[in-house]
């Protein structure tokens, strides 16, 4: 059965890219900010939307494991799912496709719901509605 | 007669390098703030303490020429000097340069002193006294 | 009547935007080069087709001016154009726009056509053709 | 006992920070790279000699958990270490920390040792000698 994942497909740029024609490591992070805006402006609840209304999400954690180099001019799928959902925790799983299928990168960014103040509160229940099927049951990424 | 100048050493990494290993051209841009930020902290007065005093500095244009490519590693030379000083306007005049002394990039960035809701002021009297002698008379970059 | 204009869309993320929430004078030229990539590709020369046979168009200088500060998740409004393109020269021209058709940004960027080993050639001939109905006559940017 | 570590400071610029005033969590990659490449040119062999003498340590995977904003113009200690310098793997730990001793971030980045044609290779014995005053024992980061 197929799972749920939110797609993007991104285009790489040279800014991207360094010596060798491969994406530097830093700029995959760059493109997963990317492709979460997109899931939550979809979802119907854009990040600016959400910080005018006093919820943010930062990251608290992240873990990425890099397969093979994106190359210049690449149109890569940024795949992304929710791995957990719950109290003040969101977490993302994510990876990162060549055109063919090939896996270029792999891991997941943990989030807190907070307020402006930095404040952790739990994740409004609307979202939460809106974010279910995206929710992965046992995901078990190693 | 030596003209008045101030330099900055930067290294450059492979983040800012793109494919055939020559930095990036919207990267001397980052270069050239850390240069100003640096210039401004050798002056007495850091971009963090005026802006908290109310006082910034935003670029309304620039223009910049590349002569040759720097390159991964490359301890390059940054050298800013000041145009124009007058009433709301501050303009910086730069060079970036190699190991060897062969000019990468040259230009200038355009400024105008602000209050911190973006209001033009004129420049603080101290901050004139302070970069006076970094004042170039009769530059002509062309 | 209507000038000859590339447009090209382009969604404002958190990592480009500075203190104050506006875009750091920098990242303009990383999009000003998604918009340029997304120009080449539409004309049906895409810049890495273009360097796999020997084509490339490096940056020999660029002006910008700076109207006004785009913000996080503007969709804002990339618009090029032709102002040379003779021998082995090509310049675009360029504005920025906000949603509502405010203007951000406006410049040009100068390119040499060369070969790979950064020689200076002529444009090629089919390029040429292809971008000749985006050349503006008699653009005075000043 | 105190253990090994390598220091590197480092300078917030604008360029980095984003809505909030807070160090953009890509960027503290780029500036653990500008560490990692201060600690191998301290130790005698810089990654642009290694890469011209055909060995290269790619970034396999890493991890990172965000303690603390950094924020503009503060001059940040990058602390390096080894956890592990086997075969053909090279592992640093690293934290990041405010001018108080904060820490803002900690985690760790996996490298392999690599020919410039990307295949994996031991780490050259003459580099194991320089590095192994900065292995860490034990170290147990979770």
């Amino acid at each position: 059965m197929a799972e749920p994942v939110f797609k993007h497909q991104y285009r790489v740029i040279y800014a991207e890219c360094t010596v060798g024609n491969h994406v530097y490591y830093a700029r995959y992070l760059d493109m997963l900010e990317v492709a979460r805006g997109e899931f939550f402006r979809q979802a119907g609840a854009s990040l600016l939307q959400l910080q005018e209304s006093g919820t943010v999400f930062p990251v608290i954690d992240l873990n990425i494991a890099y397969k093979g180099p994106a190359r210049y001019d690449d149109l890569l799928t940024i795949e992304l799912w929710i791995n957990e959902m719950k109290g003040i925790r969101l977490t993302f799983g994510f990876q990162v496709l060549q055109p063919a299928g090939h896996r270029l990168a792999e891991g997941q960014t943990r989030h807190v719901c907070a307020s402006i103040d930095e404040k952790p509160k739990r994740i409004p229940k609307e979202l939460i509605a809106r974010f279910q099927s995206f929710v992965r049951v046992q995901k078990n990424p190693d």
